[in-house]
């Protein structure tokens, strides 16, 4: 193996692959330089001038190492695994640091391995770190939980290249038990822990890095971004859907600190991803916003790779793996060409793998196991008159809070002519019949009911509508289809199937994005205001860790005092 | 146990250490910045406002991360493991990354675990790396072989860090099968392989470096470290004993290829050690020859970190293990204290940890074994009168050669009124009673003989003189003592042993320097020039790998033909 190397380095062989003609960043110097590059074996083996079984001419383009994407939960784009590398391999990215939290609250550690050997049916390579709250929070009905313990033998798995971001910040400040025999297998294991700590400052952040956490992608301000890198953590640049702190955050890198940056996308859609890019679009962000295009590169793949310890990757340089993308120029960052250990995966936007049979177990399929759902189970029985209310705010993950007053007939309040709307989380792992109800402002839907099995981080079944009929008829189309996303309203049914543990479609991108905004222009007929994604954002009104007022499966929860709280509002 | 760094980090509890009032690097940043530094359970957990059991008052100090020699020969220093930890960790180095190729090629892999336990006895973290080249060469004797299968065998035991110094580029380039197998060993395991190749650029430089080798020591130029560095090698900045190439060197370093440049020792003499300083000597020189302070700092700890994969080394931040230099200033880098792990282990330049009790085990004593030695066969029979000789360049380990007239009488050598002298490398490990003979000009010695069994790489007994009875009686001390230096002349016999090994004295440093300091003395005494020492130009006479003419126990050779050659010089 190593001799083929040798002998092609020497020029003794002809080489695989050389793509020639072309320039290079070279993110040791930081300069662009020029040369062939030679790939045998996979690998780079020389730059200079050689000679290649394959040449592909690259004049007047430049080289770069392949992207990575330092945090994603693939789950977010709603495709496959697969089908996310057909989307993202294209755009440049060669590698993603993956947390499948989603599917893994969803299916236990069975959802991590169906990720693993999915994403094995494609070029991309995918590093999985072991989710590290599941469930989420205790307020909250998941589909599998992993105790410290389990923690401790799941990290042992060559499965796993590190722990998931600790989004436990109250855990490890308050020395939870459970959160510190996690902290600790890593410890002992020597593997990386992401972190995720929105805020966290001067000795509270001390004290959430000296727990043995290396990265956070949650900086909100290049203030927080450069407390948190001159502590020494890795702070991931994040573009996503609904987070994008790119431009803001990337003013916070100097030549001095900027080892310490990488990019990522976190969550993002695959509509986003398709219409604007993946971290080739981070790097447009950042350059737009100022940034040295070099460094923005070196971010995106040494820094990234020296981080989470890839070994031979980030950089074009002899015996680094040939993951390789090229760009028209360090501006526009379009890509002409991914390559992949020296096979070219894309061009000019398209992949060039084959989409294949998709691997679907057992495991990830038909999860949507509620207990009966009948209209009268979304009867929400008042004490009085004054109810505490959600209210939506757009553009922001966050919710507001109100007391309203709402009329009752019948054991059940009454919408009409008011602003609100009914919600429901319905518990759909175990068959509980657990069913939270409560009351949203702000939405605007009237005449029907919109539901997704897309509801973080439990993904239960969430479900918003102005009648109990239609709400138990888009809960129950979900179930049919096995999970996705629902239209109920005015005598018509729409969904679109997330058949994979109900968050991510078999469609392949291009149908899949088309039919998913079908199904918003479904739900905005149904008087949805434009101004808001419905299924996004119905999909964060369940994530108890979010302020101000959500509602899981068990009710109503006040995330500022982190506890239920009831739907009858106190007299004042 | 992550509890307490968390509980010290939020003040909640009394630090067990905290270094109060003084600045630090932050090599994340490149500042010096201000703050208590709070140490507990041997990490650092916090830096701000910090009260601690034990407080040491650092004001108007620097704190650094304990420097890190990168590349060292622990042997060259002539002292034991401990004795050598009590030399460096006053002089602010906390971990080394050894390569133990001395002793190993005397005492094979027992060598090793002789050395790690050894240094098990001190606070002085030693990070050993699987000598790679035992024999050097084939056209020598040494103690041990290690061939490319136990290379393979070896490199899984947690021993070893990494695979050594890979000086056999020769080997690398001609695709040696012995070389290929200890390279797909290292490659296959994930271990980090030094390199070794001193001169080497272009296609050949590839070639090196795609067969998996990741550093280089040997740059005797800026140019040399820049293509090197370019070419993403970590390139050490050496400051040994006879090879010192920071002052050169360092002006390669730039801000953007900064992070791709180390700092070691390789071969130092623990005079040396004691005059002129450790890491923390390199680091003047450095700063004297212009580079900025912090990069140097950096280079010594975050890079040497982040090329050996020392998670939680090489940064003054939480979660970093407290490894800590405290300097007077960037300047002189004058050490007032060390800490290892939190505990202070050097103060004001003396050690605060006891010598004890040296581990000596039997395997590294009594490492003598040569055949027979009489004054005949040191007896030295040409065919004619012209003889190739080694002449003895001062100030290089290059040797030049000559063709010299050279009488002979009774079938031997007739020396005086000559400028010649004998040289002889009798093999010692095996008893098999090899001796090569050879010739030496320009070294000054009369009426007696000097010897040594640091003889590199094979370390047999070299022994120069002008007699025969004088050059027994000196290879025939060495054996006596189980190793060392010896000198013998005009009635007097002066032997200093180097009991571990032939290599390393058991002595405390003070007294072993003085000793040997006596040593040479004796050497001059009999003539020898003062420009040279002795005992070093004779350790060299013996390695085959620089040019030009060189003695093994296996006869005189051309190291530019790469072939013994005889030392009966054709006529012309």
């Amino acid at each position: 193996m190593i001799e083929q190397y040798i002998d092609a380095a020497l020029g003794n062989r002809t080489a695989d692959v050389v793509l020639k003609n072309g320039k290079f960043v070279n993110v040791f110097t930081g300069e662009v330089q020029s040369g062939d590059i030679a790939i045998t074996g996979g690998k780079i083996v020389g730059i200079g001038t050689y000679e290649g079984e394959r040449e592909y001419d690259i004049r007047g383009k430049v080289a770069v190492p392949g992207l990575i994407d330092a945090h994603v939960h693939i789950e977010s784009a709603q495709l496959a695994p697969e089908e996310f590398a057909r989307l993202v391999m294209p755009r440049g990215t060669t590698t993603v640091i993956a947390d499948p939290h989603e599917i893994v609250n969803v299916c236990g550690v069975a959802g991590a391995r169906y990720m693993a050997r999915a994403a094995a049916n494609t070029p991309l390579e995918v590093k999985l770190m072991l989710p590290s709250c599941v469930p989420a929070t205790p307020f909250e009905t998941s589909g599998a939980t992993i105790s410290g313990a389990e923690t401790e033998q799941l990290l042992r798995e060559d499965l796993f290249w590190g722990l998931g971001e600790f989004m436990n910040l109250p855990g490890v400040i308050g020395r939870d038990a459970e959160a510190m025999q996690k902290l600790e297998a890593a410890r002992s294991l020597g593997k990386i822990v992401d972190g995720h700590a929105p805020g966290a400052e001067g000795e509270t952040l001390d004290a959430y890095i000296a727990a043995g956490i290396s990265t956070d992608h949650e900086c909100t301000c290049p203030e927080e971004a450069e407390e948190k890198a001159t502590k020494g953590l890795y702070v991931h640049l994040r573009e996503g859907t609904a987070a994008r702190n790119v431009a803001a955050n990337c003013r916070a890198v100097t030549a001095a600190n900027l080892r310490r940056f990488l990019f990522c996308t976190d969550d993002r859609h695959a509509a986003d991803i398709r219409a604007q890019g993946h971290i080739d679009n981070a790097l447009r962000v950042a350059v737009g916003a100022g940034m040295n295009p070099v460094w923005a590169v070196i971010a995106a793949t040494l820094n990234a790779a020296e981080c989470y310890g890839l070994r031979g990757k980030g950089a074009i340089a002899p015996g680094y793996d040939a993951d390789i993308a090229v760009f028209d120029d360090l501006q526009n960052f379009h890509c002409s060409y991914t390559f992949k250990r020296g096979e070219a995966v894309a061009m000019d936007g398209m992949p060039l793998f084959a989409a294949g049979d998709q691997y679907l177990p057992d495991e990830v399929r038909g999860t949507v196991r509620a207990g009966e759902i009948s209209p009268d189970g979304f009867r929400l029985r008042l004490k009085g008159e004054r109810a505490n209310v959600i209210c939506l705010e757009h553009g922001s993950l966050i919710t507001g809070r109100a007391v309203r007053t709402v009329p009752s007939e019948d054991g059940d309040v009454v919408l009409r002519g008011t602003e609100l709307l009914k919600l429901a989380v319905i518990e759909r792992h175990r068959g509980t019949g657990n069913i939270g109800l409560g009351l949203l402002e702000g939405c605007g839907l009237w005449g029907g009911a919109i539901a997704t099995t897309v509801a973080h981080d439990s993904h239960n079944i969430i479900v918003l509508g102005d009648n109990n009929a239609d709400m138990a008829a888009a809960a129950r189309e979900l179930v049919r289809i096995g999970g996705g996303m629902a239209v109920v309203g005015r005598g018509r049914t729409c969904s679109l199937p997330l058949e994979i543990g109900g968050l991510m479609s078999v469609l392949p991108a291009e149908e899949f994005v088309a039919r998913a905004e079908e199904l918003r222009e479904a739900a905005y007929d149904l008087g949805v205001s434009r101004e808001i994604d419905p299924f996004m954002a119905l999909s964060f009104l369940a994530l108890p860790v979010i302020p101000s007022l959500k509602l899981t499966d068990q009710g109503l929860f006040d995330v500022e005092k982190f506890a239920f709280c009831s739907i009858d509002a106190e007299e004042r």
